[in-house]
């Protein structure tokens, strides 16, 4: 598998994703200002993926800049802070790197080896933490595939974004390795075509079967019984299991309860928000008209052209069949189940 | 209105839409092979715009073609036959040949400039009645919108296809020129984007305010409440009702129908197929991969992606509120009105 970020005897290199589909190419970052610049170029990006490449470029920077200095601690923080700031919104960035602040004082400050050793150990913990949670979700979601079926996804949800098998994706990249023979149908997803561009390559890296196809095709390759489900992943899911995501997921979602299709949602827990009672509460993004207008290098529409270009939509619990977590499949109704294991997941991370 | 086909004191000249939109261009096409080429370039495109365009070639390819000749009708033969021999399937081209062809023989064969003017009589008259017809659809449509309306379409079905006021469009069109504020959502129309490049251009050269967006916002954009009925066109229409259009009308029908938004179809009688019980029986074109993968000059997906790229769908009948047609908007269940008005339409059309 194309992981997104990896750690070696040379130190750190990453998978430059600004380069994809047509080139894969790995770059080695052996300074924090280049695993700054790579956060902020998105040459890594999926914020599972950027925690974890965070996470080893503390250790990068240290290593760059520990050499002939007194204050340790404040040289990690340093490094530590500094990558902080190369993205202003991904919780899991200042997560990761708060965590490798806190791990470094549980080492000698006076033994650079030593917090280096400890950083190191806790940068792996992050990434096996996020495989463990993405298998467990394949897992899961690999049990409702069946031997010869295929699904449906909607943009990209994957080892990319994830550091290992992603969510939506991580259920038929598990069913394959488990030697179910699966097919997806990819969305291309506009406008930015993440599906396209990043959820073909991967499933193809991995070995499953799959076919890409417009957005606009979708309730056409329900209608004539192609696929026996959808999965996709989530943004955001509120207490009541509405579920913000790319748009276009909301239209899928109506095609498939026209065909009697499951739809299922993927998501680790960390994506419920349960201050929000349900998805009306959701705010939904608004991006740049040229994401469309200027997608492709050349103008696709008039100049001067009025633009509404919505990130996300939302779809309603009511035509969710169940929603793929680490902790297995939650059914409808999902706001009491959501309730229970949110407390068990917020009590456990406590701890 | 920026018509597709012109003839002045200059002869015939078409807008060139091949340089659509960033370029509005008209042409001048004053030999039988300019013609030729036009049509067979798709510099002109859309079945009623081929055949006007047709059959003032054939008065350019006659005046090019007559002078110092003997056998004036065999002329207008020889120039009608190769004009239609520059696209396959048009019916409309053959169509529109024929009948040049049997107009100059209601001329006295040995008098060029009276077969001339009796072709260009004849091609006035062809264009007139496309006009005609449109006209009829844009008010019959029109009719169905409010002061302050919204309405969605998909795929191109304005004047530039019609050489008038179009089908789907001639509602808006009309209804703005009737003096009511409309506003259009224009999906993009994956893959070939005939929404983003013509629709929004044809929309707002007639000045009628319309908005972009990719189709997969489509079904937000009606959750949000943003507009108050769907028209779309129709490439065939089968004697139930069941109506074929370009890859993603199925998906927006269902999207309308689960928030009983009124979907509406318009066609003129040309488009039923009475040979067709129902829509499973309409063959749908399946066109190249690389219309989605390289649609834009550049990749948008991995060397090698199995694709899927159906061009049309069919939605079914039950979800049509209204076929808008030249003769009225036909209410559900279609079967029987259909088979009237067809036999109606075609007992006019042999007199």
């Amino acid at each position: 598998m194309n992981e997104p970020v990896r750690w070696n005897e040379n130190g750190l290199s990453i998978l430059d994703q600004t380069l994809l589909p047509t080139e894969c190419r790995y770059i080695r970052l052996a300074t924090a200002s280049q695993v700054w610049d790579a956060i902020f170029t998105l040459q890594v990006r999926g914020a599972p993926a950027i925690g974890i490449c965070a996470a080893y470029g503390v250790v990068a920077g240290f290593r760059e800049k520990a050499d002939g200095q007194d204050d340790l601690l404040t040289i990690v923080d340093e490094v530590a802070d500094y990558i902080a700031s190369s993205r202003p919104t991904a919780v899991n960035l200042f997560w990761a790197t708060e965590r490798l602040k806190r791990a470094a004082r549980q080492a000698d400050n006076g033994d650079a080896r030593a917090i280096e050793s400890r950083l190191l150990h806790e940068a792996r913990a992050i990434q096996e933490e996020e495989r463990e949670r993405c298998r467990a979700i394949g897992d899961y979601g690999a049990a409702l595939l069946n031997d010869g079926d295929s699904l449906i996804t909607h943009c990209n949800t994957g080892p990319l974004a994830t550091g290992a098998y992603g969510t939506a994706l991580a259920a038929p990249i598990r069913a394959h390795e488990l030697g179910k023979r699966v097919h997806v149908y990819a969305d291309e997803t506009r406008p930015l075509l993440q599906g396209a561009r990043l959820t073909t390559w991967e499933l193809m890296n991995a070995g499953v079967p799959v076919t890409l196809i417009c957005d606009n095709a979708a309730a056409h390759v329900l209608r004539e019984g192609r696929v026996q489900l959808a999965i996709v992943g989530a943004d955001r899911i509120a207490a009541n299991g509405d579920t913000a995501n790319k748009i276009g997921t909301y239209g899928l979602a109506l095609a498939c309860a026209a065909h009697d299709t499951p739809f299922y949602v993927a998501a680790p827990f960390s994506t419920f928000d349960m201050e929000l009672a349900d998805g009306s509460r959701i705010p939904i993004e608004e991006r740049a008209g040229d994401e469309i207008t200027h997608g492709f290098g050349r103008p696709t529409a008039p100049d001067g052209v009025a633009v509404y270009n919505p990130a996300f939509d939302v779809t309603p619990a009511r035509l969710i069949a169940g929603i793929i977590t680490e902790k297995g499949v939650l059914r409808p109704p999902f706001g009491e189940r959501i309730r229970e294991l949110q407390a068990d997941y917020q009590q456990s991370a406590a701890s």
